[in-house]
């Protein structure tokens, strides 16, 4: 283990906790044993890793430094609690490079997946989770979705966040129209459309989520073929509602399930 | 607005962050101006209300006063804060009488499912929230599963927790030895089972869910008939994974649209 931390590595890493600065340096925090775990079996391109001096000896910790092949730079538990975004301390964090792909990524694709304004990152990061899980390896996130770098998000990944191309698009309705002359078929989940259970993907489509709130944006939702929707049983109606995560998790599902 | 809170009552309030005393007590906190909405939405028994000074005049809050039927009483924010169990205030909260089921309500259920060791209060209130949507309105926890009545869960339930009928058991193994006697098929959501897309389930039947680390017990997979599982596309076997909420969920879309 290499100890010497410098004091300027030091502030650039406790900066990575705001996105200013992870989108200057181009990298983000993983945080705890768990996470850069499953960033190092997914081959995440880290940069360093910070061990609280209470752990050095775990033996799970003494196996992931082991393989680590960056420098791991040991520091005070009160230390890495510090720099931490997380609100218990774990004990672990790692530094890794951001790295989106262009939007060439897009064109061949069969399934892209759209997050228009979705704002929780525990729900971002579960629906990643979910999508890389089904093989759904293509996203895209539009303005005005939570930066999929914050390391909440990257958390709530599991590792799948490296296993995935993440393109950024400032203009979704251009980009959507371009898939569209590409041949792929535009869905968006949206409550009152048809039932997913009848739902016949094509070959190359895209898939488009909202924000929790609002939805889609109209000028999404002129670009759309086809809204789908996960009925539900409810006795009362319109007070009973499915969290966004689990939403996505059902479309993603008949989505790989039944394309062509 | 009944302004007049009892320090006895204040007191028997801030308790019921413990499980101990809600046990004691027999009721629970419903916190936050969206859960308490739900909570009357759903008809759930509350006992009563308690309204921070600052949102008193707040158009929402003065919508679900007006129709609490309950005792109302407006305290200081910051003891609204010391009360609350979540970490930011949310300028409202009820109490709500815990009403759990006996056994009786299983015989003449078509759907039943089982939290089997579920720990996080988040995937509990979520799975329930779920449940319900799906129309899944009977729920059995075994010992070792989160407290259902944990503020942290009702707050996730979105209001469902009241729409379902909730059998607390003491002997899950005896439970479902019952269950089966009575015609019940026992399914189990786990990892090698078979695939969830051919399920067929039987017309009265058990879904159990085990804990997020450890699955179900070898008492209750002796008495499974049938193991369920929701295959991914991973390229990394056995890294990926899914969020227990989410598989759940997958589980509860299919049992529903695939029953006869």
């Amino acid at each position: 283990m290499d100890e010497s931390l410098t004091r300027r590595r030091r502030k650039e890493i406790a900066s990575l906790t705001q996105k200013k600065y992870r989108e200057r340096l181009g990298q983000t925090l993983v945080e705890g044993v768990r996470s850069v775990g499953s960033a190092l079996d997914a081959g995440a391109p880290l940069v360093d890793i910070l061990v609280g001096a209470s752990v050095v000896d775990d033996d799970e910790v003494r196996r992931l430094v082991s393989r680590a092949g960056v420098p791991v730079y040991v520091v005070a538990d009160a230390e890495l609690a510090a720099i931490s975004a997380v609100e218990t301390s774990q004990g672990m964090l790692a530094v890794a490079e951001i790295r989106t792909s262009t939007a060439d990524a897009l064109r061949s694709a069969t399934h892209v997946l759209v997050l228009d304004g979705l704002q929780d990152p525990g729900n971002a990061g579960t629906i990643i989770r979910t999508a890389a899980w089904f093989g759904v390896r293509t996203l895209i996130t539009a303005p005005g979705t939570v930066d999929l770098y914050n390391p909440k998000v990257v958390r709530a990944t599991m590792g799948a966040l490296w296993d995935i191309a993440h393109v950024q698009v400032d203009d979704l309705p251009g980009t959507l129209r371009e898939m569209r002359s590409g041949g792929h078929v535009i869905y968006a989940a949206e409550m009152g459309g048809s039932d997913v259970r009848s739902w016949r993907p094509a070959e190359n489509s895209v898939l488009v989520l909202g924000s929790e709130g609002h939805g889609i944006s109209p000028e999404v939702g002129a670009l759309v073929h086809e809204r789908v929707a996960i009925p539900g049983a409810s006795t009362r109606e319109g007070t009973e509602s499915l969290n966004v995560a689990i939403a996505a998790a059902i479309l993603l599902y008949e989505w790989v399930s039944t394309s062509p």
